[in-house]
């Protein structure tokens, strides 16, 4: 950020009176710009005993696979902005039901939210974001080539608790530590 | 928002290419200057069989009670956002537990998430936005002085689930309706 959103001047970096944290201030016009976290949401698609994954059409990790999830929009409810997703990157239209995980990725200021989805009928087909989308059993989750760790990681609870038969709320940080060589660590949140 | 922060030219709203929702976008830069619901976080500090809540000494609400909550910062967990407002604006420490509440409150593009804190010790006080800070029993609660209807409902629901012996999570919506005359209506969305 280099400029005021209200009034065009320079914006400079520094903490305003009463805060702890630096922000962007214009002393022209006295804004402070607050820059937060974003929410992305999505669904795990179901079918009988399917998932739906997406293979993606877009970077990054184009032609690798994931569930329909994208930032969440104003105006909407992180369910409601599940099941537009689904819509959106799978033209499957879900009831959303439980959250199922929660994933900080602090580094890159995200709040992943996905949520158990019960497709209403089988239809399914390729978004505008996806190459294509497949109704798959466990068997045939491609697990080499899932796009992103919180993907992997959530669909590894999944599969945990089905063969429990109860599904459960996991909450966890993916995280990439300046000591780990830029390595994904993941830390999963005990129930308490 | 009317001047791009990037470059400092004059913004028009529009959906761009491949978009179906308008966005500030600059036509001298290309930057596209999305805006997305801001997640608040908190805590419900327990200590033995009491809560602890403040009195806030802000607007809106000032002198009406709640629990600490505020937004989450760049960089930090959901948990760890919890943590860091009850530190602030209770003095108090915590460890946070499970999720306990989740709502939408899409007209103000805003997502709530108060978790269950375990206070490590009695110790709190009044920080920079807090009147005063009390620890309760439920018989003490100011049913009738809590500051928002997200909190007040998150307190029902918990003495709710303490009365049954447990907790669950629980997740819905906090609405203001255009047909109600602006008056507040809360759903919950039912367990799946």
């Amino acid at each position: 950020m280099n400029y005021c959103s209200q009034c065009g001047e320079k914006v400079t970096l520094k903490v305003p009176d009463g805060d702890n944290v630096p922000r962007y201030v214009c002393d022209a016009c006295g804004s402070i710009h607050y820059q937060n976290p974003n929410i992305v949401v999505g669904c795990i698609p179901e079918w009988e005993d399917r998932i739906l994954l997406c293979k993606r059409a877009i970077q990054p990790r184009y032609g690798q696979w994931t569930v329909p999830a994208g930032f969440l929009e104003n105006g909407e409810t992180v369910q409601q902005g599940a099941a537009r997703e689904t819509l959106e990157e799978a033209e499957a239209r879900v009831e959303v039901g439980n959250l199922f995980s929660l994933f900080n990725l602090p580094h890159i200021n995200q709040v992943y939210m996905l949520f158990r989805g019960r497709m209403l009928t089988a239809d399914c087909g390729a978004g505008a974001e996806s190459l294509e989308t497949l109704l798959l059993e466990e068997s045939q989750i491609p697990w080499e080539q899932i796009a992103f760790p919180v993907i992997l990681q959530s669909l590894m609870l999944y599969y945990q608790d089905r063969a429990k038969g109860e599904f459960q709320f996991h909450s966890g940080d993916i995280l990439r530590l300046p000591e780990s060589d830029g390595r994904i660590q993941i830390r999963m949140h005990e129930p308490g």
